[in-house]
C-alpha cells in the first residue's frame, strides 16, 4: 500500500452522475485535487460546468475545465475493470456494502497494475438509480450517524479521494497507556503560571524574551502528555523551589 | 476500537477559532452531525453564527445554535485531556506531525474513558497561530496532494470526523449482519455440481479439459461473492435448463 508515485492516482475516475448544482461541480473538483486525483467525468448533468462551478473548484479550474461529459454511465466506464457505487441507501439493496476503508486494498491492487477505476456517485437527491447500480462492481457507503446522514456530493467525493489518498503515506502507530489520570489543560496552564512566577523572583527573565520562555516551556509540557501524578510532583517540585528563593 | 456507544463521541468537541465566513460553521456542523459529533466551540469568530450558517448546516441546525461562543481558545480547552491542533503549514513547525489514522486510537482510548478531547481548527486563510497551536498537544495535519492543498474548512473537519466515526462503525456492521445472508462454501459448491452435471448433459467436455473448466468456473462464483438469493436464483435457472435439455 506504501505507493509514492502519485501517478498512479491517474488511474482512478470521478463520475457524477445526473448532476444538478454547478457548484457541486466545482467543490467536488477541488475535494479531488486535494488528494492528488484528478480525471472526472460528468454523467448527463443537469447543469453544464460554469464560472460558479470554477469559482468553488478553487484552484482545481482544469479538473472542472477537462471534466469529460457523456451521456450514459456506460461512456464512464469504459476501460474501467472495477466501479464502486456510492449509496447512503444502505437497506435498499440486498447487495454487501463495503466501506471505503474496505475498498481501499482493492483499489490499490488495482491502480497499482495500470487498471482503471471508477468512483461513482449520484444525483444529490436521489443518488444513483438502480440501474447505474447495477452497471458498478461494488457497493460503497460511508460510514455515518444513523440518525442524521446527511453528506453533501463534495463531501462524499472528499472523504473516499481521503481514504485513497492517506494509505499512500505511511503511518506510524504509537502505543499508548492504561488507566493512566492525564493531565487537563488547566493542571498544564497551572504549571506554566507557578513556572513564570518562579522565574520572575529569580530574575530569570533579565536578559531574556519572557514571552518565547513562556511558549517554549509550555510546548514542552504540551508536549509531554503529563499524567495528574506528574503534575503533582512538578508542582510539589515548584513550591519547595519557590520557598527556597 | 468497536466502542457501540454513540455517546461517546460526545466527549469530543470541535473548536473553530477565528472563522470570517459565517457560511463554514454551518457546513462544518452539517459535516461534524453526519459523523454524530455535536459539540461545536467558536474561538473569537469574525462573524456570528447567522440564518446563512443555518440553511448551510442542513438539519444540522441545533450543532450551529447550541455552540458555544468564546473569546480565547482557553475557553474552549476547559477540561480537555487531549487537544490536536489541524495545520497544512507542515514545514513550519519543528513538532512532529500527526495525520488523522495516527491520532483515531489516541482519541479513542481517550474518550472511551470518558476524557474530553478537543479538534482545533485555525482561520480559513492563515490556520492558527502560534500561540494557538502552543496550547495543544499534538499537531494534526491531513495527508494531501503536495502539489495542491486547499482544502476548505468545512471538508478538514469533515475528514478528521469521518476518520474517528468510521473506527466505530456500528451502524454498517450492525447493517451488514442483519440484512443480507451470504453464501456458504458449499452453496457455491452446489452451483458448480449442478453446472458439471449440465455440462455433461451437453457434451460440453467433449473437447475440453473438464477439470480446467470446472477450476475456472468455481473461481468465478467464488470471485462474485453471492449472497444466498443468488444461490437460489441460479440453482432455480440450472434446474429449469437441466429439464429442458
Amino acid at each position: 500500500m506504501a505507493e509514492n508515485n502519485l501517478n498512479i492516482l491517474n488511474n482512478i475516475r470521478v463520475v457524477l452522475c445526473d448532476t444538478s448544482h454547478n457548484g457541486n461541480i466545482g467543490s467536488a473538483a477541488r475535494a479531488m485535487k486535494t488528494m492528488g486525483i484528478t480525471n472526472l467525468y460528468l454523467v448527463s448533468p443537469k447543469v453544464l460546468p460554469d464560472d460558479h462551478s470554477i469559482a468553488l473548484s478553487c484552484n482545481a479550474r482544469e479538473v472542472v475545465t477537462n471534466a469529460k461529459i457523456v451521456d450514459s454511465l456506460d461512456g464512464a466506464l469504459i476501460d474501467t475493470t472495477l466501479a464502486f457505487a456510492t449509496t447512503s441507501r444502505r437497506r435498499e439493496f440486498n447487495q454487501q456494502l463495503f466501506t471505503p476503508k474496505e475498498i481501499t486494498p482493492e483499489v490499490f491492487n488495482a491502480i497499482t497494475r495500470d487498471e482503471k477505476i471508477a468512483l461513482v456517485f449520484g444525483a444529490e437527491k436521489t443518488g444513483l438509480t438502480i440501474e447505474q447500480l447495477e452497471k458498478c462492481n461494488r457497493l460503497l457507503t460511508i460510514p455515518g450517524n444513523p440518525n442524521y446522514f446527511s453528506l453533501n456530493l463534495a463531501n462524499a467525493v472528499q472523504i473516499i479521494c481521503y481514504e485513497i489518498y492517506a494509505n499512500f503515506n505511511s503511518d506510524l502507530s504509537r502505543l499508548k497507556d492504561n488507566n493512566i489520570e492525564m493531565a487537563k489543560f488547566e493542571d498544564n496552564q497551572g504549571i506554566i503560571t507557578h513556572l513564570d512566577s518562579i522565574l520572575n523572583k529569580i530574575d530569570f527573565y533579565k536578559n531574556r524574551n519572557q514571552d518565547r520562555t513562556i511558549r517554549n516551556l509550555q510546548h514542552i509540557i504540551n508536549k509531554a502528555n503529563l499524567v495528574r501524578d506528574e503534575v503533582d510532583l512538578l508542582r510539589g517540585i515548584l513550591g519547595k523551589i519557590e520557598k527556597n528563593i
